[in-house]
């Protein structure tokens, strides 16, 4: 019944290859079905000047989609000019994301750009970059606890994301390209292993939806994150 | 017990001035508390090239706030050269609200800009904009049925928004700056006078919140907004 | 015989209404028949690279126009990416004029940034901003007095402008948008309340203009700020 | 007693070659002193949009400045990605002037852009290229009447422009920059050889300045203009 | 001798892998050393204007470099809002190496997009991304010819690049990152199957170079892309 | 047989103004034919923060074309808001072929910029703009020297470029406009009089070259560059 032939509640293959960049700290190639994105956590000294002093460190996302990523080619946002609202919109949720489960003080006065960058889209980037994104971040903090920059993981929470939508009535798990085209509403859940909500983004594309679907869909995104939780501790070895 | 001294579920002062821009097609100044938002809604002949011979309409919005706006002035946008992140999150926000409610298909071949600028932000800007854009949205439409340009107002829903937020563990409705700086997390919800949910965005500030705590503030958000609708309404004179 | 019905040496009904901006240090809204202007001081204390060391404070001013401020919507600069240079060439004059009557070495090195914002054009919005920005600038030097940041206001004159211009042969004085539209010439006068030319600005729109028509709309100038003198000091409780 | 040891009512040395650039339909190089100024008329079919099918054309000017015109180097504005707000005002300057002396009907609809580029800068640099660009763009249209584009040059007046100034209270003719840095008030005048006021742009460097001055100002800049329309006669072998 | 280990003549392991990008109509991951560039050939209807109506064709490439490609994170030309003088210069050379081969009369009016983005930077990427975007275009054109929308494939050559240097005062062939950096000089050759030089660009980073020198580095290139020109083929399936 | 009559390895008429720049350390305006560019030199003591510590001064180029120095009026770079790629390509190589005959430790930490203008464009501006920046910057070194800046004039070479084709199977030397564009390739050289090679640029137009009509391209170079090192000393005085 979805165009994918999956089960409503069924997440597409996933695959996450941890260290795929040569020269990141931290990096993961994340690949949901055909979506893949890969994720590189740069680790820097500076950091931004309204955090001087202050001892806290700064984690932030940059988003970006090679031109061929999409079934047709898209502009160059380089050539263009500017980043899309789209864009920014993305690395600003990856960002905010990441910083809901880092502990900015144990972390000290450095910084760390998480540059997630989808060689192929097929719907669900951002939630990919997003899961993508925690594996390189454990990665570079790893790198730095090894290097004695830092004494432990100033992780506090593990995040992942995940794409809900109602297509055709029915409310779906990780929606692909197809999929999202044709859904009635869609949302998008970042969510932590304990359980908890860090953000969630749903918008009705036809028409508005009711608290009970809303639910729904919570309730598929939580089914489908715990999977992502297993497979970004095997890909980290935990 | 909020620093307003407003109980948890009380809107603040809220006020519709619909008619407010002189040459606008649709205009309404929103106040709520000392947020204020002028919203204008300007006809258009031309349409964007991918709905040109379709017989679709459009709908969308801008955002902007003045540079003195808020406490301490902010860099004027259009000196910098471009608009923030944050303001092209806002205006798309803002444009796939009012098109969830619109008959683009009634609307036929013409287009609707609705500029939402802050005069003065004490948050909860975006939730203002959107409310006081439905009332200079539906004015302009009323403005072309006048003008036999149109033979009905092509709405087929109404919408408002407002914030919710956990203020010191207690779910609290339409949170202004001082409450937002210090909230736990925040929603903004947009929803339709029939109970529908158009958009919601929910951001953990500092921890993760629980899948009871979104529906608390879903709850104050659906009795925050029925207050609202009365307001548009009365605005209208409907 | 004008369009508006005024006599020639008739200005516009004129309104002052300062502090009408929540959060600046001096505001003032300033209406001239339709047209309407907000002015906003802003104190800080950041001054330009040039002026480090040198004991002098710097007054400066931003402009800008609400899209639908006017008969038809216009870009919104912010969104184009560029001032236009109508633009820069106002808010230039604007910081000119009040330099022009501010004792800079008594101010010393802070800075004061005059926002103007048009909510509503009808012609003349550029000499509202210059006689609202000296209302505005005026209460902002007050407030720095009220906190003990200097000693006295640092103003060493009073500023306003006007407009004038020839229509259909006769000298008029405070042109609107539809007599402007159709002006043989036009020339923007800022004045002192000492008597004194602070800028002068005349363009012939059709044909060149004479010594002598542009000596008579000095004088109307004069007599139009003469009142807009009186405005300023009402609206300041002088 | 002024630096340039000149008398008050004396302008610079002056130099006008008429076809300076080789591929320009006109072209003029003016030196004033040491200010040198290249002009080039470049003649075009297409028009902008707003003028289409009205049977008018169009005449604009674009200003520059070689980085090192001046004593210390200056960035370059296509380096820097965009143009003063001087520059733009300059330029629109400039084009309203040659606007003024043209018959846009008589044109027909064709353009003309007049590049002003500043090769060497010593005070007055916009008053020597509306001077300077008069001679260029006359050239241009008697080269489109040879060419029989046009059957007689559509200039209804002549224009040049001059900048004078107080001087140690003294009104001074044609300021360089020594001179023009210490001025009390510098006014620019452009003139038409009929005796009319095409632009007047008056400033108050450091007092305000009085009527009589404005108008001794004025008398300096006709006395000066008149040798500046011989002078650019000369040039064009009228 | 080399850091690398090399021997001068030796070219580091080459790998070309085709059809890697999903959608693109055609594309090539090439891998030289630790070089990695993603090649991907676009095919779309329309062409620039200068083009439209003569029949031709057109080929052009887009260049870019992900941030964390390098050793240190670079930039995102996305987020500055231009790309470099380097990539501009890298990207006109690749689509001129790209036109040199290509019959564009026999082409027809369409156009091909090679957008070449480095994934892992060691040196030379330059030179990588033209050998891979000759098997991508090459693949495009198949693709077309496949679509029946040509009838035969329009290369009129086959190109592929190498970069070669003095490293203490050896010539070598294929520079990486650790040997460029330390080259006297280095040189960039496009050079065809049939022997032809299509591109030569030398630079001395230290001391000028001489004749035989350059004819040295040239014997070294010839040497190098004959063995790029069979790994083309390979990959190609000829 | 050429256009231009010339022989094969003939020479446009040059010519060397040294000093042509009033305010400029060094100048040279430089012209080849009717190909004309301005050389400037200017001398600042602020250096590039990557040099800053070295010891090491700093010698970059900007190059620009008059709008009008052209057969057809081109875009002004400065109000498109960008230099293009062939801008950026010709800056650079101008910058990297001045560096190579410098000896930066002996500079000291002070920057050279020098501004290469095209006033008129006949084909090879950027090898005229080389030619002519070693004298400006020869004389801003020999202006230091005056100064006591420094000790002597830091220059380790003599450089100059000529750009030499493959027209109807001839090589031929210093192609000018008319020649460019029919040539079936084209190679800049930066030459030094030393006899080695700094760059060589070699592209094919229509076909590919082949390594005997490079080492023609290269002869030719040579022999156009012994010419062009006299006619430097010779406006040196040297």
């Amino acid at each position: 019944m979805r165009p994918s032939g999956r089960f409503p509640d069924q997440l597409r293959d996933v695959e996450l290859k941890p260290g795929f960049a040569r020269h990141a700290e931290g990096s993961c190639l994340i690949r949901m079905g055909v979506t893949e994105v890969l994720c590189t956590a740069s680790v820097e000294a500076r950091i931004p000047p309204f955090l001087r002093g202050t001892g806290k460190g700064w984690v932030t996302a940059e988003y970006g989609m090679l031109p061929r990523a999409t079934h047709t080619r898209g502009d160059r946002e380089a050539a263009r000019g500017k980043q899309s609202g789209r864009t920014q919109e993305i690395q600003r949720l990856i960002g905010r994301s990441l910083r809901a489960i880092t502990d900015r003080n144990a972390m000290g006065e450095m910084s760390i750009t998480v540059d997630c960058d989808v060689l192929t889209a097929d719907g669900g980037t951002r939630c990919a970059a997003i899961t993508g994104a925690y594996v390189a971040l454990y990665l570079a903090f790893k790198h730095c606890v090894a290097k004695n920059v830092l004494a432990k993981i100033p992780l506090i929470g593990q995040v992942a994301a995940v794409s809900c939508g109602l297509y055709k009535e029915t409310p779906v798990l990780d929606l692909d390209y197809a999929e999202d085209s044709d859904a009635q509403a869609d949302a998008n859940f970042v969510l932590t292993a304990a359980g908890g909500i860090v953000e969630v983004q749903g918008t009705a594309e036809q028409a508005p939806f009711s608290e009970a679907q809303l639910m729904a869909l919570l309730q598929l995104a939580k089914s489908g994150t715990s999977q992502l939780f297993g497979a970004q501790n095997a890909a980290l070895g935990l």
